[in-house]
């Protein structure tokens, strides 16, 4: 059945790293809010459901209704609020409870005229990413705080932060050191304003430094989201395991040059996306290829790896010894580089076999 | 309307694109059948229709069952035959004059012996791309030829590349000098086989040479698609003007941050793809940014560029004196680096009121 390229889930895998977030979250007693902009799947989103998650996060309005037609109610978009998508934003508002973000007193003041039904919003914290969001000392932020407090439909929720520099920072103590450095920010901030809001929390995301700590202490609220089927980007971070990868694609073997060590694979940038790991030497690496099993898939093959990308073609470097086994009508398994963008292209049909 | 990323088209552009590459081909007496994978179209098709296109090219069995579905019915699927899709292969070939793409004696006898309906079959030569094909001298290419002399369903069409190293070639001269390699190549291979086979033919593709060669005599067909909408990397490949460009992605603004001289867009990974012009110092632009007209879009704005994207945030940066102009809310045209992949990613609504 599998003639093109297709997403398969390692549904065990997928519950275990669940688990051990979950747990992590519990144990550090803060909320956890996944992010489900990494597997954007009704399908996925019932596993957690299972496991009694109630609160998730999205990046977009369209992921948001997305969600909260398959039963979601309490959720936070965690991207700046688009003012172009108000009319959407009101009508979901109505529905469930509804998080926004802001880093401007413009925008608040523009949700604040705007929105006739009930939101929380909370302040996005630029804590060293430099992508979105307030550094912590600028004033602004009072200035959002003013426009927030004079509302009535808009509950100021707290202060957020996604912590992307983590993916660059090299090694498991600079990941937990930007991880405390945002834990002092948001607290400091919280404990300027929590007497005048009592209900106030700090809310973190990113997996690599919420899988590399051992707890998630003095946090109100985790948000991790790539967790749940992580990547070889991932993987070399640091924040998995290899078997704690859970999606892989299978594609076509259509051609196979032995001389050259290559294979031709049906599956290219608009199956796999773009994202690579990059080192010295122009050494380019877009997937690992791992042999498919009855259950799943295998270890990956040593040596080889996705090393170009074009609209439809993936070439495929493999040391002798491997090549000689595959010939045109095989197929290979290949662990993406960043699964947030292979599972948008992807995306698993809620009637696979797996799920 | 335009409240998410959403792909926008200037007919008028790809009129002119079309009209200037036909007309090459009709002068140099070439077949024109153009690549379709770069907007994947039924509308755009149309457009070809009318200027009397009737055969064209795509990059897998899915894009040409769409297509036929379309009402086209000579089509060449210029990648490597995948030998699992062969019952849908088979079922295409019975409706429409289909070609493959074979580099392999060994998937040449696999359809040879499991395709039921007539279908021609192109020879797929490496003139030093290294992607997919046979180097000209491969005593493989003499295999294929027998199988397919053999064969009762299968007829021999001719040599066919595609010259995709003009993308890093560097230079008019170079990539003029790559269409020669590939000409000499394909015609060598040509007449050594003409006598036993009089009917085939060479085939040739690719955007950068055919914009850049006055002509394409010697080749009896070619195959170039992007074209139709060109993208920064062409711009910067030399292939065409800026103002060739025929496909602008409008993105709504959410932050604005004078201090840092960058917006973040919504427009992100999952709309523009991750492709990207890289120079010295670490430098990486996702791409320009113009201003949005009541008939399309200026100019690139000067020093404006998208220079990062995660899954649904752009960052762009852009001088003091344009980001003032600027608050969230507003909208920004973002010319893509790569028109394929974003064109693929934001597939353009049939009932888009351009089209």
């Amino acid at each position: 059945m599998d003639n093109k390229p297709e997403l398969i889930i390692d549904r065990k895998k997928v519950s275990r790293n669940i688990d051990r977030m979950l747990a992590k979250a519990r144990h550090s007693h803060a909320v956890f809010r996944p992010h489900f902009k990494t597997h954007q799947s009704a399908e996925i989103g019932k596993i957690f459901r299972k496991k009694g998650v109630g609160k998730i996060t999205v990046s977009s309005v369209s992921m948001a209704q997305y969600f909260i037609g398959h039963g979601w109610n309490d959720i936070t978009i965690a991207f700046p609020a688009n003012l172009l998508e108000m009319e959407e934003i009101n009508r979901l508002a109505v529905k469930v409870q509804l998080n926004l973000l802001v880093d401007s007193a413009y925008s608040t003041s523009v949700l604040a005229k705007s929105l006739q039904n009930k939101a929380g919003v909370f302040i996005k914290i630029d804590t060293g990413y430099h992508r979105s969001g307030l550094l912590p000392n600028d004033p602004e932020i009072e200035s959002i705080i003013r426009v927030l407090s004079d509302s009535g439909t808009l509950s100021f929720k707290g202060f957020l932060t996604h912590a992307g520099h983590t993916y660059s920072a090299g090694g498991k103590a600079n990941i937990l050191s930007i991880m405390e450095d945002a834990r002092q920010k948001l607290n400091r901030l919280k404990a300027k304003y929590l007497q005048h809001f009592p209900e106030i929390i700090t809310s973190y995301g990113d997996t690599p430094s919420c899988s590399l700590a051992d707890d998630c202490n003095g946090f109100d609220e985790i948000r991790p989201g790539n967790f749940v089927y992580y990547d070889v980007m991932q993987y070399h971070i640091g924040s998995c395991r290899l078997d704690d990868i859970a999606v892989a694609v299978i594609c076509p073997v259509v051609s196979v040059y032995p001389g050259r060590k290559e294979l031709v694979i049906y599956g290219g940038a608009v199956h796999l996306s773009k994202e690579f790991i990059e080192a010295d030497n122009n050494f380019r690496l877009f997937g690992y290829v791992v042999e498919l099993t009855e259950n799943g898939w295998g270890e990956p093959i040593p040596g080889a790896y996705v090393s170009s990308l074009s609209q439809e073609h993936g070439i495929v470097k493999m040391p002798k010894e491997f090549i000689r086994k595959y010939k045109p009508g095989d197929v290979v398994g290949i662990l993406p580089v960043h699964s947030c963008l292979t599972v948008n292209l992807l995306k698993l049909k809620t009637n696979h076999g797996d799920l």
